[in-house]
């Protein structure tokens, strides 16, 4: 049992946060009233009081409470009697780094695998993945391990770019990073770009959204795979 | 006693591997005849050799002799040795893992810090900074920690990129990515733009190129320093 979506971004350009996903959020989360939220993440630093209450506005709109996971005494304890959980977007280290610290990768996990609702944004997605090695975010603290709860049997790149033409930045592409990451790592990746989602439904894994999916596979060459396909098979 | 040079980049937008800087280095490494080069940081996952002859192929060009980390029995004797040091960009991640694989992080750090000319471009400027938490880079292994070499006191965040008007994709800026490092940590970070680079000649720190540089101090607005200027009081 399985029911997650892993978007790549909380918010697409010229729209409101989570706005893109709303009507697909109130079908996810129908049986549920209350969303436990987890703001380790920190986006520009926010605490994660400032960071519940965007969240809270939000799923307010959709009828659902929204309590965030610093508000209880035991973490631990939230998310094993969580009725549903999402993890937002932000820093991936800090983020995985509070999970460790709290020792809450393996409830996380366990939970999660249990059927329990989980939505994830961006960093909030790249920790279903099995490590944290393709995050796009500056390592601003040094996380216990790279790994991460392997819910879904591949890596996630969240925000996935294309190349950008005449670029006179003479930083690495998104695919040579990736393709970096493939000289010491076999795992396929997925390049979810903007606007898309993985939604995983007890054994079936499929990419939603309005655009297509690079996959990436160890000693192959990318490709493109279409909104509406399921990807149980990567290599 | 010190000397060194680091570059934000190798390579700028339509210009030739190391071409920007070749008269720099003519006289920088005037005293020189042989460069000990470290290939570690892979850029595009390229082997040690490849990465070898294409800097080869450049200090060829001063009449410099160049011999690849890689190439010797003991790199650790062979850094002891060294007449001169260049370190190029990649991957901060696999170079700082390579280094602390082959307990090379204190010896290059004594080199450097009795005078030996060292070059660094990009991941190999990055290095020389107290710690990597301030790399672009994809964290596509796992080191043993994010602690550099300390020889200048602060953090490099090389290729800095100004925030780019109209940007539809919803990634972080990199003053964004900056601004979260500092509610983690409180060093000075020096955001180097491409085509300027770091001279330290003994115990003075000064800014070269043809750019502006960007300063981000803890608890301080971002500011931007003329090439030419000394750094030698960031807080």
């Amino acid at each position: 049992m399985k029911k997650l979506i892993l978007a790549s971004t909380s918010t697409i350009y010229g729209s409101g946060y989570l706005e893109y996903l709303m009507e697909e959020l109130a079908v996810f989360f129908a049986d549920c009233s209350t969303i436990t939220f987890i703001p380790y993440a920190r986006p520009s630093g926010i605490s994660h009081n400032e960071y519940t209450e965007k969240v809270r506005k939000a799923f307010n709109e959709l009828g659902k409470k929204t309590i965030g996971l610093h508000e209880f005494e035991s973490p631990m304890e939230a998310i094993r009697n969580a009725e549903a959980l999402f993890t937002g977007g932000g820093n991936t280290f800090v983020l995985i780094n509070q999970l460790y610290k709290f020792d809450l990768i393996q409830p996380l996990k366990e939970v999660v695998e249990s059927g329990i609702p989980y939505l994830g944004t961006s960093a909030g997605s790249n920790i279903c993945g099995l490590t944290i090695n393709t995050t796009n975010d500056m390592p601003i603290v040094y996380p216990p391990s790279f790994k991460a709860l392997s819910i879904v049997p591949f890596n996630i790149n969240p925000h996935y770019l294309d190349p950008i033409l005449n670029n006179k930045h003479m930083g690495e592409t998104r695919e040579t990073r990736i393709n970096e990451f493939h000289h010491f790592n076999t795992q396929p990746v997925v390049g979810l770009r903007e606007g898309n989602w993985i939604e995983v439904i007890d054994g079936n894994i499929r990419l939603k959204g309005q655009n297509q999916t690079r996959i990436f596979e160890y000693n192959k060459e990318p490709y493109e795979v279409e909104s509406g396909s399921s990807i149980n098979n990567l290599n």
